[in-house]
């Protein structure tokens, strides 16, 4: 749908090596720790004294990403982005992905060139290496596996169990966006579908649709963390929603903690748009998802180092286990807090 | 298909988080070097003075796989042996795996216990620990994407680019089995589906049906290798078939070769099978791929060290690039060997 159809190479005219080749020629090896890239039967990093830092992530059509509204160089760069988070989220550096992709033959030579174009763009900005990956058919429609690596010194690294009592809950950027921006999307899609001499109406809502189609890694936060000589005691990054995070580290941390609902920091175009749509602002927040902001816990100690530090949110802290993990609401009421975030294999909507 | 319909938990009673902390639950760390596994939002991998080789492999149903005759335990097995057979074949000794998984609704949780069942047999044969990896949804079939870290010290990696002028090319095991184990089991599918009451008769075509459906990698060759002291000067595992993987060495090598085809080891139930078919045995060697031996190239000074060892075959000697890439034929006629390895795109057949 993003392609000129005057400018179509079919994938068989090339087959899987002329593909390789072709998507090769377009990457360089940056990073020192790069020894070997694609073209041998496996990528070769060297760390040294480093320890490595590993995720995968995969994004199915019709579930992640709809094509419809999901232009395939922002897809190339966000299905980069969301696994940079995770090893961000580690308080560790990216240095190399490895891609594997799978094509129905409805995609073309420049379909497959706009999704690396995105996923290049990505690497570039975040210096980040693609040493390797696979290509290969699907019979239905695109797949992307992507897998990050990083290094971090061992005393740097971060975990999602390390939060102790007392210890200030932070948040990153703002929450709810990217649902709201999926929430646009879906709309004009439906009304295109309906009616297609509408032409869709985006306007106004820049911010949000960019936070659902190219949102970008936490990159600035984890550097500023290590310039302030912070190293937060937990962290995870914020792909299924602030309650389910929240969740996450307290149960690896075995500890509860105080969600202040008015601490919870949301963009005024995500809380308008949520109002238009009849949504709790904070409800998105809680339960969107796809904000790949992130989620830490410092020691009260370390506060004054992070004040001056406006784009994050000291949002609760960290209670005993038996507290529970609860949201105080803006009329002072405590609530339990329950994981509504994304939950793939129930919705399989289109996040 | 290879599911108990008595005993069927659905996706959707468990959830995301519910799937990742059952399967959790099956996985052991064994390696040393792996510090963080299933858990946080990347594992952590500790190489110290090593070189840490990363690969990544997607299988997707329909394409890689029919699961009308791959029964899951043998897919989950093969979907971690071909991506440790990339990890051999840098020479480098393979210890950890995420395991990226694309689920569409038909599949129980007891369908995802049997592929993991498979998975972690192969992880245990082989010595190596899942740290990580994906659960997600998908709109159409199975897909699985699989990436494999190994470490190897730098000075014994071996590439595809460094054979030399009279190096003798060796290769291990036997070739063309898994190919005509794949023809097998679908003449069976097709007498089947027209008529359902005759069972399929797959006697004595045991070997070659393991080749297929459960293919092993080839760790011993390489602790063999080591134990002898020998270092290939190139190596490249066998998974497109003899006639792709040689050229891919030779081109990155910049050098030729000749293949005796007399050479080509080819097991005798391989043999009358391709013959049964109509089919050249040394055909269904050199193009039928997936048999996961290594083909490798050795200085002529280490002949005398591997002339005992009898699972390797001496199959050709390299020759100056300008000799080009040619199988010396049983007649002695000299024939330019040409890629007709499985090309996914081109084919998408049932491999």
């Amino acid at each position: 749908m993003f392609e000129d159809k005057n400018n179509r190479t079919e994938m068989s005219e090339l087959g899987e090596f002329g593909l390789i080749e072709h998507i090769a020629k377009s990457v360089e090896l940056k990073n020192e720790e790069s020894i070997k890239g694609i073209g041998d039967d496996a990528a070769v990093i060297d760390f040294g004294d480093y320890q490595t830092v590993v995720t995968t992530d995969m994004l199915n059509e019709g579930v992640h990403f709809d094509l419809t509204f999901h232009p395939l160089v922002h897809l190339g760069y966000k299905s980069i982005v969301v696994n940079l988070s995770d090893i961000y989220a580690m308080n560790a550096i990216p240095k190399q992905v490895l891609v594997a992709i799978g094509l129905s033959n409805r995609f073309s030579l420049e379909a497959v060139e706009e999704l690396y174009a995105g996923m290049l763009l990505a690497c570039k900005k975040y210096g980040v290496d693609i040493v390797g990956g696979d290509t290969t058919s699907s019979k239905s429609g695109l797949v992307l596996s992507i897998t990050a690596i990083g290094r971090a010194k061992k005393e740097d690294l971060v975990y999602r169990s390390g939060a102790k009592l007392n210890d200030l809950v932070c948040v990153s950027g703002d929450l709810g966006g990217a649902y709201l921006g999926l929430q646009i999307l879906e709309r004009e899609k439906k009304i295109f579908i309906e009616n297609p001499t509408i032409q869709p109406d985006l306007s106004g809502n820049d911010y949000i649709l960019e936070r659902q189609l190219k949102p970008e890694a936490q990159k600035e936060i984890i550097e500023k963390l290590a310039e302030l000589k912070v190293k937060p005691t937990s962290m995870i990054d914020i792909s299924d929603g602030l309650s389910s995070e929240i969740l996450h580290l307290c149960k690896q941390s075995e500890c509860g903690c105080d969600i202040y609902e008015d601490k919870i920091p949301i963009d005024p175009q995500t809380y308008d748009r949520a109002r238009e749509f009849g949504l709790d602002p904070t409800v998105c927040a809680l339960s969107g998802g796809e904000d790949y902001e992130l989620l830490f816990t410092i020691a009260q100690a370390d506060y004054e180092k992070l004040r001056e530090h406006l784009d994050i949110s000291i949002i609760g802290h960290i209670t005993d286990k038996n507290a529970g993990v609860n949201l105080i609401d803006k009329s002072g009421n405590v609530v339990k807090m329950v994981a509504q975030g994304w939950d793939a294999l129930l919705k399989g909507s289109g996040k």
